[in-house]
This record gives C-alpha cells, sequence and structure tokens, in this order.
C-alpha cells in the first residue's frame, strides 16, 4: 500500500506517519515529490487490513498496489483449477453447461426439460428448491419436495445437480442432493454462509452480487477458500445499471480479466443478465465464444406458466438450436494469443 | 398491472392475452390506442405475483400501477409508526441520535465514547460486535465479548444498545443484549434472516442495500412486517455510484419520499454515505435539516487505531460540535408544507 | 401514455385529468381498478411532448406506451438499412471493420496502420484529428495536417476514412475529408451539433453517451433523422458504472435489443469500451459473434508512444491474429432464430 | 504519479521503464516491496498526460497522486473565489438564490414569476431560452424572443440574468443578454464550447454532466480557466443512477468535498435533482443546511402548462415558504469546524 500524503503535509507528519507504519512491522519507504510526498508501505497488506490509515495525520489518500485475495489469485496458483463433478469436468479447457429450470415445479415439467436440455448436450441440471424472492408475496420455492424431484430427474439422466442454498438452517438438506451449492447474487457477501459453505467440501457456483465489483466477487471466493474449499467456480450474471431495456448489465471482457487474475473456472449466466428470451441466446452465445469454462441457462416448456422468472425461459427448442449454435464457434483462447504475442 | 401489446400484436393474441388474465381471476381492460392496445388488469397484483406476463404472446412489456408493498405503506397506515426503545421514542415528530464505535474494541474505549455521546445529546448507544468486512483478514468483530461490554456501558450511560446481526444461528446471543437489531446493507435481501427476525418482536433498524432500490429497501421492510413486526427503522446508508470521491452517494430527498410513502421513521447513515470524518458532519447536519427521525453516527476517540471504518470516525469533540449545530436547526416538514399547499 | 392516479385521488380530480387531456386534443380512456384509477391517452404522445403530466392535480405518475422515436424504430421501417460508404456496405448482413489509430501522430506509423489493417481484412480507416479530451493539458488532436495525412492514407489504400467531429465550426473542414462522420459519446447530446450534421447528408458514426441509455441513443439518431439524415450508424462503446477493472461495461446483449428495435446498423467499440490491449481482442470477437454489423478498432504500431489511449491501442500483430479468428466464426442471427421460434 | 509493476516483471523491465520516464525528463524513483515493485514519477504530471503508460512492459496499473486541475484548486489558490454578478455576490460567505421558469413561454408569466422570487428574496433571474431535450419533437425554446423578455424582466426587477448556452454559433446573442452563462449537463464536455467560452470574460454556471465525476466536473472548470477566465460556479444538478423513485441522485456531501478541494462557489440545484415539487424543496433546504453558495431553483405559476420540466417546478407560495425556512437556517461551515479541530 501507498500513503499519499496531503500537499500540506508538515515534515513531522510525514515523519510520524512513517514511525506509526514501522511501530505496525512494516518498512516505510518515503518518496518526496514535486507537490506531494509518498510513503510506500512494504509488509503482507494482510497484517494492516481495516486499519484506519487514511486517519493518520497528514494523510491525503491510501492507494492499493497489490490484489487483496490470495488463494484465488492466478499470481500464487498459475495452473487452472479443474473442478470434478461426478466426471463432469470444468476449467483448464473442459467446458460445461448447466440447465434447467427457475423454479422446480412439478415432475413432468422437471423430468421434460432435464431429458431435452440432455439431449441437446447440457452436463448438468440446475434447479431452485429454495428461491430469493424480492417479495415475500411470491412463490418461495418448492424446498425439500422439489429437491427430491431433482434427485429423481438425476437417476433419470444420470447428469449432476446445481441447486441454490439461501440459509445454514438447510445446509443438511441442500448436501443430501445437491452435486454444486449455487450460492446468489444476494448471499455473495453473506459472510457467515460463506465460511459454513467453505467448509463443506463441495463445489461452488458462487454469483457475483447485484453491484459487486470483480474484486469483491473474488474476494468472496477467498472467503470459501481460505476455510479449504478448493472448487470455486465463479459466475457472472450481471450487474446493475440505470438502463432499463436489459434486465442486467454483463460485461464479457470481465471474463478475459477473471482469466488473466485467477485460476478458478468461470461460468456465465446469460438468463439473469439478459432477462428475456430473445436476448438470452445471443448473450450465451458471445459468452462461450469469448472463452467462459461454462454457461448456465433457463429452460422451460411452458414459460408463462413458471413460478418464477418466465420471461427469461428459453424453451426446450430454442436450447437445442443454441447448442448446435455452440458447438460450431471455436471459444477464445485467451492463452493461445499470450503465446503469440509479445509485449511492446 | 398493465400488459402493454407489442405494436405488431394481432387481434387472435390480444384476445388471447385478456382470456389468460380472466383465467387467473383477474378482468381485463382493453384500450386499443392508435399504435398500440393495453390490456389493465384489475385485482390484486399480489396474486399475480411471479407470473411472467411478459411470456405471454404478443405482450411487449408490462407496467407497474400500485406498489408492491402493503404494510409498510403510508396509504394502508397513514399515521406515523412510533417506536419505543426502552423509553427513547423515535418517528412521529420524535427525532433520535444512535452513536457509537463501528466496532467495539476495549471497554475503555467504549465507555468513553458512550458517556461523551451521550452528555452531547446521543439517546442510543451503537456499536458492533459482529462485523461484515469484505475481505476473510480482517477483523471479525468481538463477538459476545463485545456485546458484554455494551451491557455494561448501558447499565452505565442507560442508553438502549443498538446492534447488528449477520446471521441466524447469532439470534439468541444478539436477543440477549440488543435493544435494536441492526440489519446491514449485506443482509438487506438475506430473506431467511428477514423472516426469522420479523418474529422477534424486537425493533430492527433495516439498511438499505448496497444498490438497492427504494422500493427494494421496502419490500424488505414488507418481509419482516409480513411476519408480525411492527417496529421497523428505515435506515439510508448510500448506494454504491461510479464516483469515488465519497464512500456512497446518499440522495437526502429520499427521506422525504419515504415519508410520504411509508409511516415508518427514516433514519440517516452520513458515517457510511461520507466515508471520511470532514464530510460525515456536514452530512449529518443536512440529514437532520431535511426531515429524518434520527441519525447514526460512528465515533471513536482514536480513529487510527479502531478495528473497522476509522477514517469515519468521528472525534468526541467533533460529535459534540455537530450535535450544538444539530439542536439549533429546525427540520424540514413535509406535514408542515402539505398544510399550506394547494396542488395546481 | 398512461396516467396512474394517485390510491388518494378524488373522483373530481379524474374527472378534471380526463377533461385536461382532452382539451389537448387526445382521448382518455379511463379504468377504474380497485385501489388506482388509469387514464389513457389516445392520440399521437409526441404532441404531448414536454407537457408536465405528473403536475395535474391527482395524478402519481405518467407510464410511456410506445417508444418516443419513430424513423429510427424498425416498426415503422422493417427493413434493414443498408449505408454505402464508398462502395463499402454496411448493414443487412454486411460486416465491415474500421481500424486506425486514436490520434494520427505520424504519416509513417498511419501509413503503417492502414496498410496492415487493409491486409488484415479492415474495410475503413479510423483516426482522429480532432480529439476531446478531459483535461485541457492534453494532446488535443492534430486537426487538418492529420485529416490531410488520412486523405493520403486513404489514397494509397483505397480504405474510406471514419474520423471525429467535435464542433459546428468544424463541419468544413471535416467534410472535405470524412467519408464517415463519428460523433463521439461526449456530443452525444449535443443537439445543435446534431442538428446541423443530420443536413450533410453524409453518413454518421454515432457513439453512444458515457451514461446513456438506449432510448436516449435511438432519440439521438431520431435527431439526425429528423433533419433528413437516413444513413446513421450507432456505435456502442460501452458505459460508465462502478466497476473499475475495465475502462467502461458494454453489455453485448443490447447488440440484439437494437437488431430488433431498429433498422439501422449497429457497431461494436471493443476498444473504448475493454480499455486495454489484451481485453480488447476477446471482447471483439464476442462483439462480432454476437451478430454487430461491424467494429471499431484502435491500432498503433508503439502503443506506449501513442498520443491517446495507448493502452487500448492493438499492435498490427494482433489485429492480424483477431481478424483470422473473426472470420472463422458466424455471427449470431436473430432474423434466423425467430424464423424458427414461435412464441409460447 | 506512480507505475505499478506487476507481481511477474522482470528486473530488466523495472529498469526499462524507469529509463523510459527518464528519457520523457522525469525522474523515477524505484521502490521494491514484497510482492511487487512500484516506480513513483516525480515531476509535472501535465508533461505526460496522455501516455499510454500502462503500456509499458511489465507494468500493471497506474496510481494517481496529485490532482489534475491546477487552476480550480484550493492548493494553489487557497482564498475563496468571489464573483460579482452586477452587484450581488456569490462565494467567500456570500450566498446566492437564482430562481426562475425552466423556459421562458410568456412574458406575463415571467414577468409574475420575476416579481414574487424578487418579493421571496431570490437574487437572479434564471430562464431558458435555448433548452436541450432529448427529443427533437419537443419544445426547443423561444431563442431570442426569450431572452428579450428575460432583458425586460431584468429592467423591472434588477435582477441579473442567468440562462443557457448550448452552441458556439449563439455566443453573440446569449451575452447581449446574459450576465451568467449557463452550460448544462449535456455540455459538460463539449470541449469546443468551453474553450470558446473561456474567452468570453463572463461568469459562468457549469452544471455537472449527467454520470460525470467530481474529478471531471473541476478539469471542465479548468478548460474554462485555462482560457483565462476567473468567474466558475460549480453548479450540482445531481447524477444518474438505478434509482427511479427520484429523477437524479445528488449527494450533498460533494458540496463539502468540493469546498474543501476548490475555491470556486459550490450551486445546488435541487429541481433537476429531486425532479418533483414535493421533494425538490426539502432537498433544496438541506442543500442551503449543507453550506452550498447558492441554490438555483425553478419557479412556474401553472406547472402543467409549462413547456419544460413542469413537473419539477415551485409554484411561487411554494418558493415564498421555501425562502422563509432557508432564511431561518445556519449554512454549515466547515471552515468554523475547522478551526476547532485538531487532526488526530
Amino acid at each position: 500500500m501507498i500513503l499519499v500524503m496531503s500537499p500540506e503535509a508538515t515534515k513531522e507528519q510525514i515523519e510520524s506517519a512513517a514511525s506509526q507504519i514501522e511501530s505496525w512491522g512494516h518498512r516505510a519507504s518515503v518518496t518526496i515529490g514535486e507537490e506531494q510526498t509518498i510513503i510506500g508501505i512494504i509488509g503482507d497488506k494482510r497484517d494492516l487490513a481495516g486499519r484506519a490509515l487514511t486517519a493518520i495525520s497528514g494523510v491525503e489518500k491510501v492507494l492499493e498496489v497489490s490484489a487483496p485475495y490470495k488463494l484465488a489469485s492466478r499470481h500464487f496458483h498459475p495452473e487452472d483449477t479443474v473442478i470434478d463433478v461426478c466426471g463432469v469436468k470444468v476449467g483448464g479447457g473442459h467446458r460445461c453447461v448447466m440447465a434447467g429450470p427457475c423454479s422446480v415445479d412439478t415432475y413432468d415439467n422437471l423430468i421434460e426439460i432435464a431429458k431435452s436440455v440432455k439431449a441437446a448436450g447440457a452436463t448438468m441440471l440446475r434447479g431452485g428448491a429454495f428461491k430469493p424472492r424480492t417479495s415475500p408475496y411470491t412463490f418461495q420455492g418448492g424446498g425439500e419436495e422439489a429437491l427430491k424431484m431433482l434427485a429423481e430427474a438425476k437417476k433419470e439422466t444420470g447428469m449432476p445437480i446445481v441447486t441454490e442454498l439461501m440459509s445454514e438452517k438447510d445446509i443438511d438438506v441442500i448436501c443430501k442432493y445437491a452435486d454444486v451449492i449455487q450460492l446468489g447474487a444476494r448471499n455473495m457477501q453473506n459472510f457467515s454462509l460463506l465460511k459454513e459453505v467453505g467448509k463443506l467440501g463441495k463445489p461452488v457456483l458462487l454469483k457475483n452480487g447485484i453491484a459487486s465489483t470483480v474484486a469483491e466477487h473474488l474476494m468472496s471466493a477467498e472467503y470459501l477458500m481460505s476455510e479449504g474449499l478448493k472448487d470455486v467456480m465463479l459466475c457472472l450474471r450481471g450487474v446493475r445499471s440505470y438502463e432499463t431495456a436489459l434486465r442486467n448489465t454483463l460485461e464479457l471482457a470481465i471474463v478475459s480479466y477473471l482469466k488473466t487474475h485467477t485460476h478458478l473456472p468461470i461460468i456465465v449466466d446469460p438468463s439473469h443478465a439478459a432477462g428475456k428470451r430473445e436476448y438470452v441466446m445471443p448473450l450465451a452465445y458471445a459468452g462461450w465464444a469469448v472463452g467462459a469454462d461454462g454457461l448456465v441457462i433457463e429452460v422451460h416448456p411452458n414459460p408463462k406458466c413458471a413460478l418464477s422468472d418466465g420471461e427469461q425461459a428459453l424453451l426446450p427448442t430454442d436450447f437445442d438450436y443454441l447448442m448446435k449454435k455452440i458447438n460450431a464457434v471455436e471459444p477464445w483462447s485467451q492463452a493461445d494469443w499470450a503465446k503469440q504475442a509479445k509485449k511492446v
């Protein structure tokens, strides 16, 4: 970290700030500029985490040098993490497609969806049993009944189950059925939940928060990993912006940014980002092209009767069409480009 | 709600959409415009919550007419809610000031803060024992030890305790010590937690989410209230924007918007919004002037050694200065203005 | 448009609002709901543009039904607009790639870039002569000297010239050299300039504003078109968000949204969106895959010495690599999907 | 500025980066940290403006130390600028209230407004003659006829005129009538216009852009000042956010931030921020309380017939009520607080 001293800071303030840093066990390197002095802090920044460095007399601002995440960083773990979910691999060149209904409603719908998405090429089945809803008056999910249907569908199709965990009190029931635990946007910074889930050892699909930064998303992965978990997939579902034409805003260049900065697999969720069936498909296609390690897509045979998020559900025929297109496109590989590129 | 049909919608699609609405038990009122047809839906919108109306053939978009919250709405409860916290009243013209350290660290610091803010005019003591932190490597709060210190400070000063609950598993220990349960920005949409807290009967200070809308904030209050709770204070702590000059962005006109649309007390948190001691004070002053029912302010005698958020902590002398200013200003009253105003 | 009356509106207020609407020459269609009454306004909304409908007594809010743009709307012009720039076609299945330096600096650099991008497959040459810069202390563009170099490069390579116009006073000099007039983000709502440029008859590349909505972007196209211009390309360069990992945020699903709502060609600018060479390429690739009608990409042989935006410039070898990848990918076609899809 | 080298940067890259900096005439100060090396650049950063420092091999990112604005900075000009507009002073403890219609429509309305706002305590008359409108189909302003009416009203009331300039071609006509030239949100980064207006010598009211940062707002003032102008007022009218409850979002703590960082007067525009009459008033009151040097407020006797922005216009009676309240409140003074505060 770097302390930028105010242009008005006195010699005494500069010396006192440097002493303060050294009293905390770090080295201070002072550079006197034409207008302002800066003090480089040398040492493990985690030891200073939470210190109010701007409250030191004469300090104007604090600049961050290194990333706050370590376990999730590619710098400390250069090889791609490859996650194995009941034999389905994700990461390191292995790509997956998770598909299914937003909310599990009836077994007939679920099995129709599961069979059709499998036939089209999906490799995991996603379906919601516990649903975070903005309104207490909307459908809150089918609970364990829905999980049992997912287990049935898994038996029928062989596809592993991805389903959302919303609360520490549901950990046992979710673990009984889920192969991948999904943590949703609203729980990305539910730190109590992250700490518990980090201990379970099950692969996690961690969605970004509704207005999280990329760095915060990585820090939430770091919470999971600091409890011992290795198998974390980062899922991009877009963020809130002022634009109302689409549900959310998903910048696909973040996939490349993340592939550069972390070894964890990156999954794109076009359904929640685009929010409307006709825009979900091209965004899924572009997400595949940009080089994501996987997609998670909502599918329902009768969207207008779906119990949640029907407006963004693909029909099984849409999904089939999309998969055919996806199979014909070569995903961008940042590693391939890097091989031929040389920095100026 | 209103269905706006696409300009390309056929007569059959319009009739079929109207029938679909009526099959769900609502009345459909069709208005044929020059370019587009609209269908008004008459009935309790909560019965349609979650229905994918835009997935109906020919529908271009859905417009909301009435607010999705009922229990929190001033329309259904015109009188201000007045909350009594151990004799300290909030709402309906009663204003409060909650003050204290972001994190409780030592008892000496706590009692110094508590006594000085009380002397300056604070009416409740806020202090954190369980802290939501972006990084797993930062101080996570003092836990029950910190709560015990708060209890001691309450005994000494008589001020009721406001402290944050982060997880369902801490409900018992928090309830043992807290007079007001604070729910933080990251848990505003932790719906499992909201449902449990709504059953406890204790007053709640509900902060807005880091990028929540005013309507979502009210819907989270609605979650608490739909479990039977009446005593909810809405706390504004600003939202995330692209601006980096300040920590967050707090639009004070939202206080007036909320006073118009809900009967619940509105509390302004200038500390997390402004994020730096020198801007916290004028924002607190403006928040009082605009007519909030209360303020919640972080105070620490030695900010650079505070275990969290020291850069935004006021010194006790700052707080004293602020309270003197506040006591001299007359808060804006929307009700007083309304009395003399007549709509054009 | 629809007036939503307040739940507290009286019968007199409702009748008076309806009369007011009719006094302005429109029809009012009143629907009485369970909680609130709505009044549909039938007639050309453009006649009411700017009227303060919410200032009518008893009105709570106004909802928009139809789009405010007409000339740019696909509803009124179902076929794709195809623009011919000196023989290079854009739109209606014709795709283009515009490439060149952010700022024209030396003729040697320019001609090297022009020849290499042409060899790689670019079809137009873009280069800046007048530069909008946040700081008055940075390079402001080479002016007419730079335009002359562009003209030379056009003579050498045959590629038409795309260059930015910043001010009405530069119209003559720009028109002397430009084949496509670029209007930048900061001028998207420079309405005086739009009105003048709309009269020139030259094709325009209209970038979205730094925080414009899709609807505002279309309304600025409407300004150009209302002066008689037909050849408008909408260029997406991302918008501002709170995220700092990348320069801007570009949601590619907006390409599909625009292709659905307008007949104008859509161009993606990955350089300004991603802001860093290594992320520009995958975003360009994804932008091509999602179905844009063209790309505009910054290229420079020695980025660290470029006079502006060097950090996002591709090397000529990068550009060549990108073009090979692009040529192998089939762009998504919303029209092809629509043919096989049927709405539920 | 500081170059942060990548953790993977080699010794050669670090040395080469330092040499590159020195070859541009600056000194490079290298600090080797535990994970990453930083290079402090010593010298006038304006000489490096626009250089693509991140395109230097091995550089991960560039951190800014000092502010990019100089003429607008309080550091280089500690005393408040006081502007004299025909005898009305603004800044340095002098506060002003500018009031009038959004668009000038009829002379009768204008003179009624002017007389009533003057009686209530306004000190300048603002009124629009050239209007920037999102849609080409809405009222674009009364032009010189409207300016003539303003001149009449000035003669009647003695109040100086504030009116918006939208285009370089209107400079002559605006200068003939205006005492303060208003530059609107959409033109905050119309750099051609800023350069011309900076030469005129007339006081300017510079509104922030729809999504500008505070630093960009100051840089646009710097454009005006770098042409010789001294009399610039910064006007805060809120920025765009995802919130739809109000028109824009105005963080009043920015007033204090600006008062700390610049010597220029700060004006608050509650009308465009709040966007609705009932929220404009409390925001104006809070803006006064927080310590702004002035307010600019829209007033109209018959808002529903106003030709623009009627929904946010105050009635003359509202304005009178507001002024009485404002006159009773003591504005926050950051300077007074600083006198008694001592940094920890």
